[in-house]
């Protein structure tokens, strides 16, 4: 009989190699660098090994002229080619359903593990399959819940969640991370399509809600729907927390929230949590013993030096037993922050989510992220209320690109007030014009998806 | 430190006190009748020793006049009063947020296990919470698997899930089965309103799915999206088996899935699974090791004779860690089986879901329920496509009811055929409607609604 969920996760092993909770803070402010590449080092030994049985490694690696003795340990890391979920998304097409990519096949039918399936969401084109076997999803949860620990989750709390379930990956995955390893009570809402955002703030009241995780927009909308059915957050919803993907305008988002700390982190869909804010609020930890995380240069893919930014390329170190990941270009960029950590934490910081490489627009020479857009705009929060669309033109010849912003009322000037600022910060010149509040929400779809659109390119149009 | 999910739920002990899958089926083949009460009665000790610690029953066993010593054992059960979910929100609204059932704080802060904590779909009214605590959340699920297993769901399959996820525990719930217990591919489609219809279809052809589990309405609804969407259940999509909560209708849905084979099972939202069909399509087998189920009169609560409709009234053996379930009365009704079974289980069975008695309705007094009168037009499969909804109305003095059932085609006649059989069936003339395709489905909320509504109840109206 094949091994079932429980039996494969190995409980004990899980918890003695990667230290939960407290446990994991702990350990975050007394391993030292070489003890650190030491357990990094011998953790990827064991996943490439694994990695050297799987058809799609086998076919990436062989194409760049790898050899399985090239790549004696993670100093050789950068020898391997990178690859992205195009790359995966061509293996699922020649290899349908799930790809080659698992690893299952390779196991004996008597010790196979159970395959663990979500998808991404699909919102730029057709779902991804997403694997794990019940050891690496199981740590993907123990490492959620470390960030969780590092920002004061507790067991007292009562956790809300917009995260989206359905095929969808990410509501199941909080949810298991929460019930498995933090404890607290939970309430599972998800998007506002599962559950009517006007439920959800009269749930988040009468179950007494104390944190809330999930997209940063939608926490903030929902901060707005309650003030409509007469619901004060801070006051009749006590939220002291929120932890998720604050994108831009977090200040904004506490501030809805009645003053509430706002914590951000950092994964995908494939690798789980990979880096995460601490109660310091300056910059993300990564969880190095786990994510082996480089910063690469979006046109050569040379490491970039701190301080400049570059795509992530993620190893997740603990992935040995359903699709390892080895050098995955998550195409969503950031930069590496220098200084020590004022509370003593020895891992890497990153400044966290800057924007995509893949909605990275070109002005000029000059490389422009919407995302960076909208944190430049948060200077002016009082005037505009964080929402934004960009939209890039083109003449054939050049591109331009214009910001559609919402602005709280009318404001003579504002426009190019903000046409001056973007100027002086990016370097080149950007339009701007101004919407009313909730005009943009048909282009953002700001109600139904759980990243907002925040770029229309026109440039293949004409 | 308290325990987290794993450390509570213990799992040696639980696969060693309910054995799951395969062994489950070995065990209701050899054990005997004397063994099974010894086992139950056991665990019926252990859980109202708990029950006693936890206020909600002390309040009402106390108000009945019970004291502890007055209950034994198993075989003292009927001197308890039974409850329903009006108790449970009474307890709700005087002790917020959750009531005073959960005997949580029994246990010391250091030893008290993580609430999992889910609501039910909140059809009827408010949603009602639901309480579990790591081992007996387990043992649902595992309980669940034994009825998977029993049914033939293997590892090879590709389940597909209509149950919702959100706040709803159903989704949640199967997802924790199928992926801690049977170890097959699954996706978490959840309702239409989750995953579009058509999405679903095309996600089961993509991902070769085997088996669907859900709500039989709704899944028969999904055979028909496939083929106005040129996929053809049964050939593009390879179902050989349903299994959830079939309705009326069973020999429809398989046939529209191009001859699957039905399975049906039962239990709410509290309970979990309580009894589910065998390959021998001959009743659902009642897991009498961890549910301990009576049948009792709609009106005086006394047991009902085998072959006689009774509400069920269910006790749960091993629910013996958070919320306690002694003598619920789910208000659904069913009726015992005599004889043996053909495939040599020694448990006891059921004929499954035949209605709610808070849906039944008194004509000249005869008790009717709508769903039986579903079944009885299933007679008429050709004429009839299994859409209906009942609606009562009054005159002050004498009660009258009228079923709309859809038609496929115009047929003079089959009204008052239709009319004919069901008061010859029942004993008590019933009025019937023809309605157009899809006609009802405003009124019975069958694409939004995991259980259509069958009753209008306009007695109260004028």
């Amino acid at each position: 009989m094949p091994p079932n969920y429980f039996e494969a996760m190995n409980y004990d092993r899980m918890v003695s190699d990667y230290p939960a909770g407290d446990a994991f803070v702990a350990m975050a402010k007394t391993l030292s660098r070489d003890e650190l590449f030491t357990r990094q080092d011998a953790a990827f030994r064991k996943t490439m090994a694994f990695a050297w049985t799987v058809p799609f490694y086998k076919r990436l690696w062989s194409s760049a002229g790898i050899e399985p003795g090239d790549v004696r340990g993670l100093a050789d890391i950068a020898k391997l080619p990178v690859y992205d979920k195009s790359d995966l998304m061509r293996a699922v097409e020649e290899h349908p359903p799930i790809g080659d990519f698992s690893g299952l096949e390779t196991y004996p039918a008597d010790s196979r593990p159970p395959l663990i399936f979500q998808t991404t969401s699909g919102t730029t084109g057709r779902p991804q399959p997403l694997l794990f076997g019940p050891r690496s999803r199981e740590l993907q949860n123990l490492l959620l819940s470390r960030i969780y620990a590092l920002q004061g989750l507790s067991r007292q709390d009562v956790v809300h969640s917009v995260y989206g379930h359905g095929m969808v990956n990410g509501g199941h995955y909080v949810r298991e991370a929460i019930t498995h390893w933090v404890g607290c009570q939970m309430l599972t809402a998800g998007t506002g399509v599962e559950t009517r955002s006007v439920n959800q703030v009269q749930l988040m009241r009468d179950f007494g809600v104390t944190a809330i995780i999930g997209f940063g927009d939608y926490i903030k909308r929902l901060a707005q729907v309650a003030r409509e059915n007469g619901i004060e957050p801070g006051r009749d919803i006590k939220v002291r927390m929120i932890s998720g993907h604050m994108g831009t305008d977090a200040a904004a988002i506490g501030e809805a929230w009645g003053g509430a700390e706002i914590y951000d982190w950092y994964g995908v869909g494939d690798t789980g949590a990979i880096a995460g804010e601490g109660p310091d609020h300056d910059g993300l930890y990564v969880i190095e013993d786990a994510q082996y995380l480089e910063l690469l240069d979006v046109d050569t893919q040379a490491p970039v030096a701190d301080g400049t930014i570059g795509d992530m390329v993620v190893t997740c170190l603990y992935k040995d037993d359903v699709y390892p990941i080895i050098r995955f270009n998550t195409h969503d960029v950031s930069e590496a922050m220098t200084g020590a950590s004022s509370i003593g934490l020895k891992l890497k910081r990153i400044k966290g989510f800057l924007g995509r490489s893949d909605n990275m627009v070109k002005l000029r020479g000059i490389n422009i992220y919407p995302q960076a857009i909208g944190t430049i705009m948060t200077t002016h929060a009082d005037a505009l209320n964080g929402e934004y669309i960009c939209e890039v033109t083109t003449d054939g010849q050049r591109d331009e690109m214009r910001v559609h912003a919402e602005c709280r009322a009318p404001d003579p000037g504002l426009a190019e007030r903000l046409e001056g600022l973007l100027r002086e910060r990016l370097g080149v010149a950007i339009a701007v014009t101004l919407a009313a509040p909730n005009a943009l929400a048909d282009l953002t779809q700001i109600e139904t998806r759980q990243k907002p659109i925040r770029l229309i390119d026109r440039r293949k149009d004409g």
